[in-house]
């Protein structure tokens, strides 16, 4: 087990993990004390994300290219799916596709800014695979119109046919996973060698063994579905308590818990001048999040929601969707940055969240 | 006669001019067999379209440069034209304009997606002038946003004042058309070193006397008119009783067929590598939709309409021609091409159709 | 005060400067004629425009790089922000925002067009400095999306309280100056090399004293603000007369009066095969009204208006700005531009120009 303590050891992030027992006790014992347990899940769910993601890592290495670029295409934004899956047992849709459409901004804009923002204060301009990053953006703008038709026609017509919107969301689904494991076939398979730059290179750490690395991630997976639970429970009554909007909650707070473990990781590559990692994690994640995260909450409604969901969007989401796709695509065009590129992503970023943050509580 | 028949011995697809006959008698005989009517007016529009583009190019290549990109500019879409003439004889304006916008989508989507999908099959990446296909994109995004105003403005306010709607649509079918002419002078005469690549090129085979070429075009025409009359009365008729919804069949349905043979001349380009010229078909087809094809209509429904037609859109229309526009012109941005791009661009196709596939009946 | 009665001589555009005396007296003697005060108002106003820029560059030149590149930076709209400022303490607050999305498309699509066109008609490719056109282009898009965002959030939800859009203006305009003064820093201070080539380069004039150019900015700025009360005044009023829309006199007429001394030297330079020059006033005028002269207005409609100025914006003005933004990004992308190019982007204004022509007079 030496090399998980060794991790725990390094990792401060990491001690926040004594916290896992202390939110399962607390609801246990006090579940009505809403903002005392949503921000002890928060601070527990965070080194569990951070562990997953490296358990999940681990597992990769171990499996070869093939399997495990299969695993971290899959499970790599397991976090998010499980508060997702969370809200969507709970039957709280509007919850899930808040979390969903926060993620997709919080990822292309919050993520990729920061980055940008941090490296560029350090290094006059950094210079990143333009090419990795097109692809990424143009997947993003294209998943994004995929979720955008039905929102935008339903809204052009009265077609508030529940049937049609039900069906279409379903096909639609399929239609994306088919579409990402296409992409897989693409990028691990028939043309590797594009995106040989973008992979998450090792820092020389020693491996962990298979045994120990499966045994992590199936434990953590249980963990975070568990705080998960208790954060979804607590978070929009904590929310209401802290003054907060729902909508802010949704698309802001559980976009940024769910995707912490990934932008320290993203953060902490462009301090190390590897923008390409950094933007490769930022589009990738709101990339899988489009193409697969979302889409399989649409069928698991069917398994184990109270009622399907459909793919159906607040008009404001489906907008801030769009800008953040158009922005991303727009910024990594030209393969370089500078710390002002990273401000300006921030400040739409910023744009959308004050405006949440000042909507009236009863939209979405 | 001998090049005629010369084609026709090569060409297999051109034996189902066969069916001619065999459709216009059906009508004579069996006028209400409306799904029977619908299937052969199909297969005898296709190999007439095929015949019709193929004498379009004889006389082009007869007539020298100038005159002769002028007719392939005007006559490119003479199928598209007459089928939308023949509906716009009947008052059917809704089908007119979703055959203008579905010709659009599927040019600049389908047909460019399977394009890059066959090529990439058979190449690993493909290279092309990028210079023209941004050129194109960027004439078809131009153009979009004209379609679009009244639409759009028409929306945003109650106006539905027909007279506005009238008069603007009128200004800007007279602007687009100027724009389009000045498109030609630009790209035939002052600019023409940039299209060079994009050109027609033919391939070794024998030209046609210039006789023969008018003859057959003329010819061809009225019996595309005359066929398409019959398509255009069926065809919403066998949608119905093959349980397609009247969207899907405009939108879908009508822009396949009407634009089949342009689409076995830009597969068989990619085919053979040539993406250039696939690509050049593909936008360059969608652009004289918009920007030539649906003003012409407008100007002729004054002549030949039961009353103007103007050029307000379906909200949903609008959303899938801008995707399309924006979708062709990310695309191309790059220059070079591989298999998954292609099945990205076919996706965003299928979206479309299978929303409008699942439509319920009364829209749009 | 040689240097300044050398520019009267030289510059005929001034001579007209002879009118301002005559609309302050035509004012007092007869304020009801409003279609004579319209006219004389500007043909006054655009001479002082003149006279204002290049007093502005006088003081800027005399001062250094740093603090004239910020007075060209707040002052290089001061025509646009004086009429802007008399219409927003006649209350107008219609005015105020068609003239500022109007100045906003004039600059990004005239403007910038009628330069590459003039260019473009004598010289048969022109290249620019594609680096920062496309910073300026991306600057211009974020801007947009900032501007748009209340008016989409307000339009999706039926959000009319006007204590949320009131409050999330204030918000957005404080944002967008941080933004501003950001991007000051980045251009003037951090990152100055990049944007050498878009300098207002002097081409070899005298230059004038301090106390001169500082005497003459301040003179010429009573004057502007004087005789834009009467233009504020009597543009509705003549347009009425004239037979215009307000939307078009709002958008258009005030639009172009504004920025007309910009305009001459941005076609000036582009005749000069300065692209660079031209691109660099076109865009940065237009990212610099979006993103200063538009949230001043809010803050100083606090002080000085009748009731605070949010940024909620007509349907339409969102969509033509939007499209201005996506138009500039699209076409400057290339670094290159032919007369084509510009004849097409003058017809996206041309289009909008018609549209407003023929809006009903109610609206917006």
């Amino acid at each position: 087990m030496s090399p998980l303590f060794d991790e725990l050891r390094r990792n401060r992030l990491l001690w926040l993990l004594a916290l896992v027992p202390v939110v399962l006790a607390a609801q246990a014992v006090r579940p009505q004390a809403h903002t005392l347990l949503f921000v002890l899940s928060v601070a527990a769910i965070v080194p569990l994300a951070a562990l997953l993601s490296r358990a999940t890592e681990a597992v990769a290495a171990r499996t070869g290219d093939a399997v495990g670029g299969l695993l971290n295409a899959t499970l790599g934004n397991l976090t998010e799916l499980l508060i997702a899956l969370a809200a969507l047992r709970a039957g709280q849709y509007v919850l899930v596709k808040a979390s969903i459409a926060g993620a997709i901004v919080a990822n292309a804009l919050f993520m990729l800014g920061a980055s940008f923002l941090i490296g560029g204060l350090r290094y006059h301009v950094q210079e990143y695979n333009r090419n990795n990053a097109r692809l990424q953006a143009g997947l993003l703008f294209l998943a994004t119109v995929a979720i955008l038709v039905p929102s935008v026609i339903g809204e052009a017509d009265v077609t508030q046919a529940p049937a049609f919107t039900q069906m279409l969301s379903l096909g639609l689904s399929v239609l994306l996973i088919v579409t990402y494991a296409l992409g897989l076939l693409f990028s691990l398979k028939t043309h590797r060698e594009f995106f040989a730059a973008a992979d998450h290179a090792q820092s020389g750490e020693r491996e962990w063994p298979l045994t120990l690395a499966l045994a992590t991630l199936a434990g953590v997976t249980v963990l975070v579905a568990l705080v998960s639970e208790i954060f979804v429970e607590s978070v929009q009554h904590a929310g209401t308590a802290l003054g907060l909007s729902p909508a802010f909650v949704g698309f802001i707070i559980v976009a940024l818990v769910g995707g912490a473990a990934e932008m320290v990781s993203a953060l902490s590559a462009a301090r190390r001048n590897r923008l390409d990692l950094s933007v490769g994690i930022a589009l990738g994640s709101a990339v899988q999040i489009a193409l697969f995260v979302a889409p399989v909450l649409v069928l698991l409604s069917y398994l184990i929601g109270p009622a399907p969901m459909d793919l159906k969007f607040w008009q404001g989401a489906v907008a801030m969707m769009l800008i953040a796709a158009m922005t991303a695509s727009l910024v990594t065009n030209a393969g370089k940055s500078a710390w002002f590129v990273g401000a300006l992503v921030i400040t739409v970023y910023l744009i959308f969240a004050m405006t949440l943050y000042l909507l009236p509580p009863r939209i979405p």
